[in-house]
């Protein structure tokens, strides 16, 4: 039976999940009937309201094959203002109503007195094993999962991940982080992926090329996947800096053999816990932010988090049976074959 | 009473909007009901299916203040999957779904043997007229204006325009076409808007600084809107040339005044009729492509018909009270009396 | 005989050059012998040592057929590590040579015990006038510049804007400011541009197409041309703003009549002199920033600076007469004939 | 002693360098007296020329702490028109300049009658060997590295690759290549590096995380490395392609341990030799394209080859005393030792 290797020689925080970063909570809502397989997961980067308490954040596109909401203003504006939500390609709109809905809510003046809300979700397509065609998630999934936020939260076969396959075997959402030292401070850094990538032949695990050996003959199969690596801290970084760490997400990514697949949009977001921007302040009090020279740290933390978080996913996930009888097996189930 | 000032030197085509590059139809269905003041336009690049015939396209951010979906993928693989689709902001998730299913209807492979389809849908927020908030745009409002599709389109104050605001006056759906010479050869490009951004004070006419004596004393007001500026041409391009005509819409922007405000998500897309790429080909043809040191004249008519498109919307809406007796006069209602 | 309108309804600063943003200086050297009529202009951000105490920067490539050295860097990092340089498209080298012997003269652990430095170089093609093809621009021509600088500097057909074409006239160096309030408080914008783009037909000054009138009947002719748009402004801005400001220079320079053709390489910088980057701190101390939603009253400085600098570059200039026998006249010559 | 690992299943061409891609030609000069430890390297991608020829190329800019000149011009244009020059980061310049003689002296209308070239130099900082503030580097050194260019070249400290270390062993020049197939036809993907990156610790070599092991207890030092990525195909792409292979490069080096540090200048350059764009023409015919949905065998052939041109690049090297008595040994000899 395969060990999950540990990532790297930077320590973990004490619960070794995105929700080391002081604030940040996960819930998800998971739909498991039959060839229904699929859910929801949100990620709160704060416990307040992030329409009126914005959030620093950017985020790098390594391979573009995603249908995801939002990243063209975080893009431009450099916050968030709504939780992350991720879900099934096909679930993109109607989580982004959800989101919507949501952030009125809470805030009647949105889309009369203020601007607009920019909901944020990222997809995954989990068609292998769900019936992506039913469009089967609804907005109050959505809520749900918003609902069971908190900083103790599953992995694996779960949420979002409920019907994501990863690297031919059973993926889905993984979670770790990684404490390292800034000129005297210590940050946490936190990656929670979605994972739904790579072939089996590809798969290395800590360094190991596993993957050859356990695929054996096998044509070229195209990915038809996609990664999303979501990636927390509470150093203070503005949102040019943010977009550098979350490029560092690729690096985890790569060293679990993905050459970023045709078919795989792969994303990466990057928010910072160390400051809010105020919606309605004339000028915004920053404080004193990282250095560039001095973050090379932050970046070891953010690519061995999102390697851990990919070998999380591998080894918190059960196996799922879903539509046509479609299966993927969890590496823990055919290691020990 | 103020004319429409005719933009450029160049030609326009016979039927003076984008429908000039042939293939193209266009269809709106309108939501007119007191505080409910919206709608959606459908931009069809061609009579076939979109998804198996696909169509080279780019897109330029030039302010992204927007919640547009589609993008991120456009980006990757320069091309549409989907007919181009515009509504209000808080639309997009709804007709997100409705270009899913009408894609899924259409090719039932998709999500199953096939990827996923990118759903394109573009915004502006409305919510001055419209009551935004009410999320009024259901799946169905979709279907019926790509079955409106047709060479003959209204304009003004419909589909997606319906509820638009542009310089404080009436705005929304405007269109314009150009045809312009290149090496011997003869191309047509058009543009159709969703024209939703600007204070009064700015409007130019034709280069006239007219809203500086419309606007009287008037202190600063944000600008909450957008516009959306979609090219087609007719000229053989690869995305990469697309992008560089899409850039040149900002010219056309600029000289009606917009300085690109904050709060106007300002985006602009290129598509071209040359040639499509065939879903499940190995190779692509591709015809023989304009040099770029070719493309002049080209950039001439995209920003020419991206300016007189912006004069159309005005000149062809007609003045809207929407929610709480918000009321938008039209051009020609202000400038008659 | 034409007046130089006065772009806008902002007030300019003193000066009404890029010197009303405090700090600021502007030196030029001058080659006039013959065929060679070209030079170097520096822009000094402050009058401390650029390297040591870095200036927060960012760029926009509006159309990049163009060959400056730096911007990869500035994109990166956010900040200037030299002064500004312009000259013409084949002095880049030999004056980013100049730029790194300066920078290693005064900061000795260059390249040893410090990292490399990023010499900022812009250029456009002057090759009607000049001839190009000598490279005639010497490392000493850039330290006299340097040294030259100052609050009062020449415009029109100085510096790097000596052999310059503008509207097939005379151009070159062009310089405007504007003040504008946000939120109760006073910030001053300002551009230098070194305008080097467009034919006759599209020349339009304050809003009238004087262009058409000037150029009578003419076939189509290729722009070779360029525009290089620095931005300086006083208000506290980080890189993200920086880059949407230097995005609206876009605007100024369309209202001019250009549609950033394709042989024009179009850039713009804006930089920033609220706060400095310090090389060698762990943690760098932020002025509290402009909130992006009262950008507006800045973006409206920055285009109507740059719309103004071009004008200014215009009726700056002197009539030249260069290579071959090639003379571009002023547009005050032509006007008064 | 540790052996050079092959990496990945696909099999290398005959050659085992990028000259395997037909056409590709590597040429270097180097310069090896005392503190100068340094040179420049030239990859022809025909032996044509390049100015009327262009060559069809995009690149990613991973990490932009660089001082790279010509990508503004790639980026725009999707082509090179000039061959690709390496050396060091204050030979940029002087490199660029011998580009520009040279390309005037095989078109003498360049910068009259035809627009300027973009002289496409890339760098790394070698100054922990070389004394990189003596700018030794000569537009001379420039033509002999042209004129040595054959398919046959050594690798290793030799041209650009002299003075640079890789990590903290001799680094320098490295090459590989890959055949792959895509629907039924065979293309070959090579790579050439120059690699100048990483700390001891990092060092991973063919999944190995080798460099934990040797470099014991060490503090955290900052990279000030860099690493350029050429990779050429044969395959028929599009500039939009070739930006989605450059990309492919960060996979291969991310797998050798780098998460691209701060200070590191990572960027890559994907360039075909499947057809050229003729300077002069109205139209440009281009070859059927690969699909899209067939590009990850040139994927994976892409980030294979630069990950077994960095390792080639480490064990090609030879040790090298420079400045200050600075020494990078080889990695055969350390592991001998």
């Amino acid at each position: 039976m395969i060990e999950a290797p540990y990532i790297g020689s930077l320590k973990a925080g004490p619960l070794g999940t995105i929700a080391d970063v002081a604030g940040v909570t996960v819930g998800h809502c998971t739909l498991d009937q039959r060839a229904v397989q699929t859910g929801v997961t949100v990620i709160r980067p704060h416990q307040g309201d992030v329409y009126r308490s914005k959030v620093p954040a950017a985020a790098s596109v390594i391979n573009g094959f995603g249908k995801s909401i939002g990243l063209v203003q975080v893009d431009e504006l450099g916050v968030l203002e709504t939780p992350i939500a991720l879900t099934n390609t096909f679930g993109v709109g109607t989580v982004a109503n959800a989101q919507i809905r949501h952030a009125i809510e809470a805030n009647s003046s949105i889309g009369r007195e203020w601007p607009t809300v920019n909901p944020l979700v990222f997809e995954c397509n989990d068609g292998y094993l769900n019936d992506i065609q039913a469009l089967a998630v609804q907005e109050a999934h959505f809520v749900r999962a918003l609902q069971a936020c908190g900083e103790e939260f599953e992995r694996g076969s779960v949420g979002a991940g409920r019907g994501m396959s990863c690297f031919e075997l059973k993926g889905g959402i993984g979670s770790a982080s990684r404490v390292s030292d800034v000129a005297g401070r210590s940050f946490t850094t936190g990656a929670l992926v979605l994972a739904n990538f790579g072939r089996l032949s590809m798969l290395t695990l800590g360094g190991v090329a596993l993957g050859r050996t356990l695929s054996a003959a096998e044509g070229h199969k195209a990915e038809k996947g996609s990664i999303i690596m979501i990636i927390a801290t509470d150093a203070p970084l503005d949102a040019r800096q943010l977009r550098r760490l979350s490029m560092r997400a690729t690096a985890g990514l790569a060293r679990t053999g993905s050459v970023y697949g045709h078919g795989s949009g792969d994303l990466s977001l990057a928010f910072t816990t160390a400051y809010t921007v105020p919606h309605l302040d004339d000028f915004i009090e920053v404080p004193a932010l990282v250095s560039d020279s001095r973050l090379d740290p932050l970046f070891q933390a953010a690519a061995d988090s999102v390697e851990q978080a990919i070998v999380d996913a591998l080894f918190s996930a059960v196996s799922v049976t879903g539509r046509d009888g479609h299966r993927r097996l969890s590496i823990k189930d055919i290691t020990t074959s």
